[in-house]
């Protein structure tokens, strides 16, 4: 039996995987008369007094909303929301398994930017935050950023930001491992969407200043601004700076020191490889298929090779970002999430290697290793208290 | 200490009353890469080929949203959608506690029906029902009955019917006690709202058809239909057919065999019970303090006395029917839940007391005996595919 067809016969079995429990006792009638009427009216009174008393009161403080449409599911794509609903029970799970939060799915049957930010703003009363999930770019990139304006709790699209934070966190011990500048490195990024905007956002925000952007059309430059849409023109503050003209990405690949791949299945050969710069380093993180597999990257002369596999080093897994993001956000009752708490989260995860454990092969570390969301969760929360982010 | 402030430090020891457990293991990789990615993909490709599959994959069967506007939030009114939220919570653990269902609140910051019957409808694809709470009237019966026409699964406002099918129960019991028909009683009704609306259209459908309705201004009837709202206008069909002009509710209850209040404290007198026919029953459940006392309504003679309190006889409590209501539609894959299926569950309510246990004290059972969510669950289901409501 294969993961998919265990998979089917989990679900099938347990009808889902979340299950709503007591956290108070229930038994008789006088736990119910303060649990429920006529008791439960003064908490009601607390917080009509004061809204902030939600979070004293209730669940709010603990609990994530994961909101998707259902229009980039995995890499199956607009799949629905009925059927994505399995994916956002597995999120919530994530975040419950290694964070503790209490999150419940919200799959909306509609495609409509204005009616998914009225839904969120409209639903944040009962919430602490929201995690927006599988949303179909650049669609997802409007949300979340009118969200972050607009909606009055935390909005987190973790396929924008996740794999950033983590690719980041890799990056800065990289940097550490091979004692150099993040100005100094030539980067090359395959992928422009969701994932690759953030990545390049990330990293420039960083440090990164020499950075070169492919997409399916080639290189990203000014010279095509015309073509692009409005979330690819902002991309031209953080790339191609210096204004090259790649005819392809084996061209940029020439003398560059980090390549990030958030793209399609082999897209990178050995060659390309051996023409970056001596001790580079390479992510390829295309899903499930890398743009490169790890042993010809390994083959090719790469020095430091991560992938989103679970079966080669250095596995760039978004579960190291999000649970301790949000577990972070709440517990400071940020009022948002924003790029400085973003790399926070990075820098905390990469000092979680101290220099004497830092090697090619373990640069970021493992998604089961218990200090990750209480690192990542300090650093957030310390971030929200610096910018000012919190409710008073 | 009293019940309100042993509630308020039960809300705050335990930062609300709901938590979210995973149903799936999540120890290891494996465990996560069937409950997550990759496998995850699987049941989502089997929804998406059919939604039905949703049932089968996915809590989706067993939950149910609890969707309010803190607009009218028990005697507190529009106390607004966060101060709601103990409420709901309270909502969602009388459905696990009496149901086994998984219940989550949805507290909304728009008191727009359209906005609220749009939203409800999309986050459909993700719940099995949809509990309406603590909504104010006559918003709260517009909005459910376009979501029972518009929304592909079940919706029931419980602040309607939860207190009309149980007043039922209870008077179908009262009836068989006293030997009588329901078309021989006549019924005076104190209070027009959301609940009273209810209370007076299911006793007609059942069979009560000398009904008089009385709210702040006087008893209701077609003189005055100009001056009514549409919801008014309808209670019409079934109120006051043969046209009387009671000045006031002392004259309605006149010769009156049946008393139900939903309306205001102490409204009725002593004199107004004896003015009823011998052998009257009285139901004042105005809360927290009814219409009259317990005490007085038996001081004057009342032969079947109910209220809304736990301290006396007869409680008609509407935990009797949500759960049950909710489980039988869920159970059947009911897609609405019909006046017919509401009927079905006061019916069973009141047959679960053999004739012999039938006594004026004891003319409803008791929310904590075992066999109503059964009862009620297995009527409501039963109904729901006699009358067709049922998915394919």
């Amino acid at each position: 039996m294969n993961l998919y067809e265990e998979s089917l016969l989990l679900h099938e079995e347990h009808r889902g995987k979340l299950r709503v429990e007591a956290k108070v006792p229930c038994a008789d009638r006088h736990d119910l008369s303060i649990a429920y009427t006529p008791g439960v009216a003064q908490p009601c009174i607390e917080i009509h007094k004061d809204p902030e008393n939600s979070y004293r009161y209730t669940g709010r403080g603990n609990t994530v909303a994961v909101v998707t449409d259902g229009t980039a599911v995995l890499g199956l794509g607009d799949i629905g929301p009925d059927a994505a609903l399995p994916v956002m029970e597995g999120k919530a799970l994530l975040m419950k398994r290694f964070a503790g939060l209490d999150a419940w799915p919200i799959c909306l049957d509609t495609k409509d930017p204005d009616e998914i930010v009225r839904i969120c703003k409209a639903i944040a009363p009962g919430i602490g935050a929201i995690n927006l999930e599988d949303i179909s770019a650049p669609r997802c990139v409007e949300i979340e950023r009118r969200l972050i304006e607009e909606c009055p709790i935390p909005v987190f699209h973790d396929d924008q930001h996740g794999t950033a934070i983590v690719v980041l966190a890799a990056l800065i011990n990289c940097m550490r491992l091979k004692k150099t500048k993040p100005e100094d490195m030539k980067v090359v990024i395959s992928g422009c969407g969701a994932a690759g905007s953030s990545i390049i956002r990330m990293l420039y925000n960083y440090g990164f200043k020499r950075i070169y952007a492919f997409d399916s059309k080639g290189c990203v430059s000014a010279d095509k601004a015309d073509s692009y849409n409005a979330l690819k023109k902002e991309l031209l503050q953080y790339v191609n700076l210096d204004n090259q003209h790649y005819e392809n990405i084996a061209e940029g690949l020439k003398g560059a020191d980090i390549f990030v791949g958030v793209s399609a299945p082999r897209l990178l050969t050995k060659e390309m490889v051996r023409s970056m710069n001596p001790g580079c380093i390479v992510f390829p993180m295309a899903n499930p298929e890398p743009e490169i597999s790890y042993q010809e990257a390994a083959e090719a002369g790469a020095y430091i090779i991560g992938t989103g596999r679970s079966d080669t080093p250095n596995q760039v897994n978004n579960i190291l970002a999000f649970p301790g993001i949000f577990r972070g956000a709440l517990d400071a009752r940020a009022t948002r999430i924003s790029e400085g708490m973003k790399i926070a989260a990075a820098q905390a995860l990469a000092d979680l290697l101290p220099e004497e454990e830092l090697t090619p092969e373990n640069v970021i570390v493992s998604a089961f290793d218990d200090r990750v969301v209480p690192a990542v969760a300090g650093a957030v929360a310390k971030q929200a208290e610096k910018e000012g982010w919190v409710r008073k």
